[in-house]
């Protein structure tokens, strides 16, 4: 019996997953296509394959469902990694985060959020607040270690971090091999023991 | 005589000019509208209310004339400053380009390259080259003065100095105030003394 109901659960969230993932996608596209302004729970649902009332049941707008989407689609591309160094996760975490920049998705989200006002630029703070926050366990277990001071901020060093990947991916549109990576990672730790 | 010819040659610049700056205008409301693929000569002229063939006289295509007119607005929005000490010119430079980053057309700029392919891709290389070129004049002047050592590459410092402002001024969209600025010209200037 308890074996039984466990695989009715199994089964619901795997389908409840991949209904989670056929939306999200579809939100993706829809959001490149016409930007946020021009989102509907109905538009989504159609290409989602889905009934628009599961989108209601979810989300209120479909502004909570983009961030949502934006946000899934960011811890998958772009994890958290936890290699055991900080020098080993910010090599990890830019060159992922460099390919992602790179993609026709990362692109196209932030040539969108670079022409977002009002809603848009909400959600956008929204997202990167979180993003920081979840971030900053890498900043946190490096601390934990002893491999830089315990009174590092987070933020900033990650602002540091990334700076350089985004000029190159999103502004400047040249290579950056893993030479590059290595020296900005290189760069990040010693602004941070530098204190 | 002579006084009457240079009145002559002067009003012709003044006149020459004005229209480049119309055309330049015309340009970057139709790049901004359309997108570089759609970017017609016939199109700019009537917007700059000026006759195609005065276009065609001086741009052989749509392009040539598209990278004229960022170029243009690129140094006058953000020129290369000459204050006399390198922490001066980077306060100055890294000042207008945030500002001009932030402004509508910058950010449109920004976005249109992010989803910019072939012919585009080939013209934001030209800028970008020749931009760090003419950018260059500062740390050039600075190793004459003696404050950095006359080693260090332009390039790689010019990028590392505008990495952050592109950061905050186009992804992260939050404030950037003239006590981020002087950090990010300390870290700059740091950099280039550590050789």
């Amino acid at each position: 019996m308890a074996e039984g109901a466990e695989s009715i659960r199994r089964r619901t969230g795997g389908r409840s997953a991949r209904i989670r993932e056929q939306v999200f996608g579809a939100v993706l596209q829809e959001l490149v296509a016409h930007g946020l302004s021009g989102l509907t729970l109905p538009a989504i649902a159609q290409r989602a394959g889905v009934h628009p009332t599961t989108l209601y049941r979810r989300w209120p707008d479909p502004e909570a469902l983009a961030l949502d989407a934006i946000r899934d689609r960011s811890m998958t591309q772009v994890a958290i990694p936890d290699t055991g160094t900080l020098a080993g996760d910010l090599t990890r975490f830019l060159t992922d985060l460099d390919a992602y920049v790179r993609s026709p998705l990362g692109r196209a989200l932030l040539a969108l959020q670079l022409t977002a006002r009002g809603e848009a630029d909400r959600i956008r703070q929204a997202f990167w607040r979180e993003r920081f926050e979840l971030s900053a366990a890498m900043i946190e277990r490096a601390k934990s270690r002893g491999e830089i001071p315990a009174t590092t901020a987070a933020r900033p060093l990650l602002e540091f971090a990334i700076a350089p990947v985004y000029l190159h991916a999103a502004v400047l549109g040249d290579g950056l091999d893993q030479h590059s990576i290595a020296l900005f990672v290189r760069r990040t730790i010693a602004l941070a023991q530098a204190g």
